[in-house]
């Protein structure tokens, strides 16, 4: 079966066991618009694949993981898009789930999520106690605080921002979430799978900036300088639009060395190789060397 | 060890976890200031008290239900706070955490609570992997859509509320995950614990009808009737004043008739009555017999 057939049935059995008749069908629908369609399902994809890599000799650990990490995932987009954050109208280019539903249901579509991600993994352990309650344990890490997401998120209401701390809980830390919980559900030792998952999450770091900071050129007609850039050192303030690109290329390059020895090394490489494709911006004509 | 102590001290364990040197340290600060110093601690109480009950063999475990309940319940308060909720200035004396942090922090305070009160119980299948599994699995039935304190906020949205299930979503939801997590972390069937948790969460819910109908008595010099009561029918509405406290004298008669038989029978029917006394609303002299 392909990855997006695993991914979207393990999402579809979850989301089932939210559904009663007594219960409150606005919310549950609400439960499904957040997830369903998905965007690209890049972190369970990643899940996936390094499962495979390790043997999968446990399909439903994996299949579990992979949905919970996207709720988990769906989960922050449904509260970041909350008017107090980034009041975003539009998500996958439909109305954002409060403005779809209501900021009530929103905030509520957001802790349900949560908490089905965590059932989702935790209904496992009546297959393998051990490897439900490591990938568990692995996923509160990367989602809550002071590590995870929650965190991430976090800095931003603070006077001083740690970027290293910042951007590791913000964005790495659901890549780490990915290859640890993939590498579990098949039985290997997670630790040597952090690297990984911390590597490609600066890849998406960086290629968010540069996206952002051509998104600014084309739309500002202007060519990129520091003080365009929401006045946050980030990759292209720092390095200038060709050496982001370059500092890009290092990090992939770095993530494909990081793999650990396993069975599907290879085969996990080259999915690294066409997802790291598919998040480089195109680099615009007058940055070409 | 007084149940307080116990309580406090696995709540403070379990925040302790959430400091680090890299840590956004506006959101650990809301996270403690959501939390201490604590309402009536009842949820956690009802749960160490069934524990006891049933031998507490391992007070461990007892001891992070009753933290992860009550991180749970202070999470359900910060984001029924919110503004789009019910806007609440106030909180156990003191600003909400909306108003004494912001907004974007209440809904990252509420969602790292929830995961830390996950991650309180999952930490725990290292003494007991089959208890800590079956505690998770009843703390996000409890919590979660469709028959937990999400889905009971969720109903609020409905254009038709199905009462019955709302109430017991709502109210009744804590007070089942707090009899039936207390017999599992003593190693007792959770089954026969439902009828106490769910009567316990019925008195609760007739309990505060009572005080907002005596309050509107007090505040509007008004004797109480049907259109007093927020348009939303209840027991007061249902039955009069007189009728709601017989009402709530029989629902708490139940509550202790469904005891299971287990060691600490008697011990629990005492705290349960005392916990029912200390809820129950003082009956105005107009309206007694």
């Amino acid at each position: 079966m392909p990855l997006s057939n695993r991914i979207e049935t393990a999402m579809g059995a979850a989301l089932a066991s939210t559904l009663a008749d007594t219960a409150p069908a606005r919310l549950t629908s609400a439960l499904t618009y957040a997830t369903q369609p998905g965007g690209a399902r890049i972190r369970p994809t990643i899940l996936l694949s390094v499962a495979l890599a390790c043997g999968d000799d446990r399909p439903e650990l994996s299949d579990a993981a992979a949905a919970a990490l996207e709720l988990m995932h769906c989960a922050s987009l449904v509260h970041d898009d909350l008017p107090c954050f980034d009041d975003a109208d539009l998500r996958r280019g439909k109305p954002s789930v409060h403005k779809a539903y209501s900021e009530p249901l929103a905030v509520l579509t957001g802790d349900s999520l949560i908490i089905l991600a965590i059932e989702t993994v935790a209904r496992t352990a009546a297959l393998d106690p051990a490897r439900a309650s490591d990938m568990l344990l692995t996923l509160t890490r990367c989602t809550g605080a002071p590590y995870g997401i929650c965190a991430g998120q976090g800095w931003e209401s603070e006077p001083q921002i740690d970027l290293s701390a910042y951007h590791k809980a913000k964005t790495a830390a659901l890549f780490v979430a990915a290859t640890q919980m993939g590498a579990i559900s098949a039985g290997h030792d997670p630790e040597p799978w952090y690297d990984l998952g911390a590597l490609i999450g600066e890849a998406f770091q960086v290629a968010d900036d540069l996206r952002d900071a051509l998104l600014d050129e084309t739309t500002l007609g202007k060519p990129v300088e520091q003080d365009h850039l929401h006045g946050r050192p980030n990759a292209v303030a720092l390095l200038g639009v060709k050496g982001a690109y370059e500092r890009l290329s290092d990090i992939l390059a770095g993530a494909i060395a990081s793999i650990p020895s396993c069975p599907g090394e290879a085969a996990l490489a080259e999915v690294v190789r066409l997802k790291a494709k598919s998040i480089m911006p195109k680099m615009p004509a007058g940055h070409r060397a």
